[in-house]
């Protein structure tokens, strides 16, 4: 048995990536270190929540597009913020229509803004009128793999369920219900939400995940760019122990050798 | 604030190492396996079951130092099969006449052969006796901190709890033992034994420990070289997510800024 | 502060009830022995599947009303094995007019035959149908909190979510959920589903669940009706720590006293 | 297959008993209320810390007895407080002097004031001594099971390991370990330490434990009395639960019966 090759690229709605790190630009000191992030973490895909960002509309504000540019990264506006199936086709189009019909979109309807944990009833309802509308679908969700499969029957390019409730840090808490989604799907399913530190990211990959999205998680330790780093090596040592196939769990031990004939006895 | 340097090599026993991952020899299928592994793993120290490794006391067998090199890397002879104090201290008495006056060893005195669990009182007499003999001992033990202290009190250059059984792959079974270890030690400190796949290492690391040590999770994944690479890449997430001081966990979520003055609306 | 007066009965669509836990009939050898667990369990309501249980109709085969007897226990007709709402609708109205009128019914509507996870889609269709034609609906669910919340305002009498599959026996696999679950109810939350042993069944209760519902966990033990004999304490135990309020969880040890002023010395 | 009987007493050192909670005295507001909590826990061995408790030497002080009459419960004096081998087996001695000969006692000699882990070099001493002096020991230790063998094998009569540490609350954080010592010890086994509420008590009573000892989940719980009385089923729910022996855990869910065949079809 020959070693598999190096990992091979992913995709996601005709496009190609390398990494399988995604992060947001929520959340930091200012723009500088959000770039800073960014770069440091590897990520090709950026997503921004289109209600509170800033890409030209108002010409005395930073703008986003300074700190992270569209020809480097793949952009992918979310709609962070939205409560409902129509506001987040409104926030859709409204991105797409700020850059220049780009269709590629992260998907949120929330259920309320204690948790933060989405409303998947809002969101099978979202996601059916953007796939009509032309919009390559990439859905954050819960960790239910029935909605998952109907999310990903009604055109959704990308599965992206939580780990634990966005910005709580608290990792993956229901790695069952992951698998099943795991086990069903024929998109990509990426972790989204949860995700505190390395292992947490690690172990997503680990489980087979085609990817990670993170915010808080790089955003709110006490050196961002230094847990960006972290975060690009721990995705990438994730991936690398699902490939390799990790050694099986046993109830005891096992001594390195048979302890015969023990060479120095 | 800024951002921590780089991560510092770190010290046992007077040696400087850079990479935190220590890797054991045994359970390959062959030497070339061994030797390729361990350089994927990045290792500078390697260690070896003395009493089941051939480093030429047979002249028609492979020899261990052929795949592994003295020169390159610091060996770290182990009494991996000694059940009782008396054997542990002349095994390294052994090891330090085959690798002439080489003093930096392994202890480790194991309960039976069925869990492989430390006999941490023989392991406490033993440590005696080759700390007064002159060796620097690195000493496998269970996650009791109060034998932890005292094998430090003793002179033990470093403490090596278990995450979970030897060969297990069980990871760390018991997280709040090895806090409390880490919160006492001033040698450094690492996981030895349990460890099974790349997201058990990075936790290790976010912990604080020194350092990992580890065998089967390499040794004994489909594809042993990959899972090396996996497991550098893990052991250095881990300690630069340590080094970035990873964001509290929060019960609720966090919406990535103020709902308030949202831009699109 | 005086301890509080031993537990109150619980309510559910107007009825009142004392225990707080509620049985299958599934799975048992025979009738006999469902009729000793349900009796030792101490259960007053008692829930079979509808489309699976003969009550007459077949007048050669055994009628689960002579073990379980309406005179004695409040029986829960439920829908397992309903894939759609139409289906879970239509099998409600049976029970209804199989049972003269009786309109408590424990609404499920499952994703597949594999996982039996809910559907949680076809649930609030179909409990929305049910509560329109006067039906008291206690319905399984997802630990998914905005879908509970919204099974609780279409109306509702109790939200019944999984600890894990249905038939798993893994216990509460994301008590992270059960609370925001709970946390939000004003109808009472039954845990349903995934209960493995006696402490799986304490720890729900603890967590301040009105009651919760199993049939695996006692019908697959390997002697029923001692296991029916320990969920029925172990549910008295639950509760009763609950209203008890557990000691806060603390870092370190505390002594039992002061280790001034030791008597003896 | 027959249910197995009710559940046998159980032994310790020649003596017979029926209750497998033990209970503690420290930590109440007054001996009122120590004296409601024991008996509303249906202990039968009541352990108090020798060297703080008051059995008549002060004549002017509440006195243990009155509230815990020996004729009613079998004391156990216990070794809290003790740091070393030779204190606690001076403990001892006081005890059975006090007590008029009585030589059953708890063996605790502790790491340190701020974690109260147990050191198990001094604990085998004193294990030593005490046996050959005639006392009958049960014994406080950690969950090494390689300490627990020895322990046994030097004449302790029941081996009490940790579940976390006194008084934390954090129930049993590594039940692998306590397992591995139920595998091979042939005296009683009995968790003391760290249990928080009822489920952490049912669970070690379902691992097959012989008894559980607390003290501050009872005192420190708001309603001490209505914690007695949880603690009481919970152990009972456990110990029932291990004689039934639970259902296997699955990956995936069973449905109830064959989904052929449905009756009301």
């Amino acid at each position: 048995m020959t070693d598999p090759q190096l990992d091979q690229p992913w995709h996601v709605a005709g496009r190609e990536f390398t990494s399988r790190l995604l992060v947001g630009t929520g959340k930091y000191r200012d723009l500088e270190e959000t770039a800073a992030a960014v770069a440091a973490s590897g990520a090709e895909i950026v997503t921004f929540a289109v209600r509170r960002t800033n890409l030209g509309q108002d010409a005395d504000a930073p703008n986003l597009l300074d700190a992270v540019s569209p020809e480097r990264y793949t952009l992918l506006p979310n709609t962070a913020g939205c409560y409902t199936a129509s506001d987040a086709v409104r926030t859709c189009k409204l991105a797409r229509e700020l850059l220049d019909g780009h269709n590629l979109v992260k998907l949120e309807v929330l259920g309320d803004d204690r948790t933060l944990y989405p409303n998947v009833v809002e969101t099978l309802k979202a996601a059916d009128e953007l796939v009509r509308d032309g919009f390559d679908v990439m859905v954050y969700t819960s960790d239910d793999p029935i909605v998952a499969r109907e999310l990903e029957n009604r055109g959704c390019k990308a599965v992206m369920p939580l780990g634990s409730l966005i910005g709580s840090g608290h990792g993956l808490l229901n790695p069952a219900s992951l698998r099943l989604i795991l086990e069903n799907a024929t998109v990509p399913v990426l972790v989204d939400a949860g995700i505190g530190t390395a292992s947490d990211a690690a172990l997503a990959m680990e489980m087979g995940c085609a990817g990670v999205l993170m915010n808080s998680a790089i955003a709110h330790a006490r050196h961002p760019v230094v847990m960006a780093g972290a975060m690009r090596k721990a995705i990438e040592a994730g991936r690398e122990a699902f490939l390799a196939e990790r050694m099986p769990r046993r109830a005891y031990a096992q001594a390195s050798s048979p302890t015969q004939g023990l060479i120095n006895e």
